[in-house]
């Protein structure tokens, strides 16, 4: 006898069986919907991208320890996608010419990080992407932001649920420049400014002073002109949001987003359950990735929500949809040879659109019914020879214990209502 | 400058683009419903398996040389699943005392295979995966068969554009026991059987002749008492497919499918298109599968359908589905001024369940119309200060030229009727 092999799935990724399965289709339908109704259309690749992708943009934290990356037999490095993002630049690149500008486009990939196992963190989540290209005002900004409001709206979150920090990397650049940091200093504060929150208030101003004089925030009061101006275009973007219902948006000078390649503005959600004020997901302009691929550029600007947040966000509020994918009707089966009776009758009643099983086990109808009882089907129908020579069934509402006398050809009606 | 990132995907996979995926999406969308009408529920899991998982069952060749295997770096070895039964099979097993059997599950995972590139195949492709788990009778194997056929039927194809072959490994074993064959012989025998038709005859009777001085086919015809039982069983099979209205359904004594888990009943799909009279799809009964996590055996049956092979016999039959995503009205914006209200217009035609973009670009109309059209949406509006003052709109039908005015709130149900 061989060793028995583990039954446990791949570390850090998850088995969905049905009703996990039912519960985040019927949650990733809800954003589809929503989605489309704006226009969006989904996209997808493969999780297999070329390592060079990545190489190139990401910071290197990610490339060298956080991807799963490889060699195929050709000798070309892969990496499994690490996030969207680059794969939605390459696509659009690589079909720029033909392709309807502006673009709205979303996809529901799953994306893969080679977690440390101690942190127990995930090494496969989906995450919804939605990306708006090829347009670069103001109003595409608050167009993203207005899907990833309408798609927390969708399952019922009120704007009391949730915040949206809102920032303009282009401000924090004029901030910067304004305090005579470099190009590289600028960098290196935006990274430390991603971290301020996690840091104690004397370290990160220690860690400030040791890249300039004078904090680049304390310029947003009474800064020179183009300060100001890009002050007063996060002032303006707050108000479209607001004309959108969008009442809980706020500036927030301190938020950054980890990525190098935004270029503009930035924003957050937040949780405000006071109980676990925690951030929900977020995104942002990046005008320079499409050009990467030797392009025009084309301005982008998008978000990314992960699955394991959103869902954890939903149950946290009492929003979590209900999932039907369950059989509705179980037809039991008395006598082995009317089976093809019930087997036929079956199909009357899917073709009516009904969710019906057969049974085709030799169980007595009695563990017939309590099969149905556990398995959560609403209704039993005894199909046997009589059943089949006469006009009516008997409909057991499992739930109430009850039984009604139906007309064969009346019983999808008697259980829709 | 740094060298431009190169547009294509990785070698052998696909990119699908919104109409791309909205056409595989609208298939899965008919298999999905019509497999849940038969209470079929649907799983998933992650493509990272561990290696172990394939080594235990399938061919050497396939883990050995055609699976996307590596180490990751806690040292497990990783592969990125090339089938989905043995996930299938593990996920059973892992929760064999909680779940009610017998299980209908199905799947569409992405599958990868490490193809030498001269080939021409995909390294990634879809699979629909159907199993029935916990059932040995006829009636389990008829009910795979059953859904092979709902799947195609749900598309509109008649028996006569497809053929179904039967087989029972049941009865391969036993012919192989009558010619006095090993076990291990047996095994080489189906393994050359199942390249009968890539074989010139002379070559195939001469490797035969390796084997056995007889060929265990010809047993077929008054071969002893098992053998008589389990090709009766086979009519026996065929009667109970014909009484499901299945009469494109035939015994193939060469049928063996490749996999060596199959321990009864095997079947394959051919087009009957005389142009190309392939293989589509197939499956089996494999009662093994589960028992080799250690735990009791539970018998299944199921089959894999994958996505390249069946949009390929849809296209060639006039069977693909059209699918609808797109948006379907486009709200031009003659004025700038007006644009936050032909935004919260086209929420109030959302709110009714239409597919709406708003323009956001300052093309003037007469090129906002052009755009409508080259993006395929079949209705315009123009929406201005005249419109929001007012309580109608022009709704214009891009592919008649035509235009009518129409209430505001009639919109929705203008463009449905």
């Amino acid at each position: 006898m061989p060793e028995p092999l583990a039954t446990d799935p791949y570390k850090g990724v998850r088995d969905f069986y049905p009703s996990e399965w039912a519960r985040l289709q019927s949650v990733f339908g809800i954003i589809r919907t929503t989605l489309e109704l704006y226009g969006y259309e989904e996209y997808n690749a493969s999780p297999l991208e070329r390592a060079e992708l990545y190489e190139a943009k990401t910071s290197e934290e990610i490339v060298n320890e956080q991807t799963y990356t490889f060699e195929d037999r050709g000798g070309r490095r892969v990496t499994l996608r690490p996030e969207m993002t680059p794969t939605f630049a390459r696509m659009v690149a690589g079909k720029r010419r033909e392709l309807p500008f502006p673009l709205r486009w979303y996809s529901l990939p799953n994306l893969f990080r080679y977690e440390r196992p101690q942190r127990g963190r995930l090494r496969e989540h989906y995450q919804l992407n939605v990306d708006l290209a090829g347009l670069s005002s103001l109003h595409a900004d608050a167009e993203i932001v207005r899907m990833a409001h309408a798609v927390l709206s969708a399952f019922g979150a009120k704007n009391q649920d949730f915040i949206i920090r809102i920032n303009s990397r282009t401000l924090l650049t004029k901030l910067t420049e304004e305090a005579g940091l470099s190009s590289e200093g600028a960098r290196a504060y935006i990274r430390l400014l991603d971290k301020k929150s996690k840091l104690p208030p004397e370290e990160f101003r220690a860690s400030v002073s040791g890249l300039t004089k004078t904090d680049p925030l304390s310029f947003l009061e009474g800064g020179s002109p183009s300060v100001q101006e890009a002050k007063a275009s996060i002032d303006q973007f707050l108000l479209l949001l607001q004309e959108a219902g969008i009442t809980n948006a706020v500036f927030d000078p301190t938020l950054t987003r980890g990525f190098d390649y935004y270029t503009g503005m930035v924003f957050e959600v937040f949780d405000t359950n006071p109980e676990n004020p925690r951030s929900l997901f977020g995104g942002g302009r990046y005008d320079g990735l499409v050009g990467m691929f030797g392009a025009e550029s084309v301005p982008c600007v998008g978000f990314g929500m992960g699955d394991v947040t959103l869902l954890d966000f939903l149950e946290t509020h009492g929003l979590l949809p209900e999932a039907h994918t369950a059989p509705e009707l179980y037809l039991g089966t008395p006598d082995e040879g009317a089976l093809a009776h019930a087997l036929a009758y079956a199909d009357t009643l899917r073709a009516q659109g009904l969710r019906v099983i057969v049974n085709l086990t030799s169980k007595p109808l009695g563990e017939q019914i309590k099969d149905a009882v556990r398995r959560g089907i609403p209704y039993f129908i005894a199909y046997g020879g009589s059943e089949e020579s006469g006009s009516t069934v008997r409909v057991k509402t499992l739930a109430k214990s009850s039984e009604e006398e139906v007309p064969k050809d009346s019983v999808v009606e008697h259980i829709r209502r």
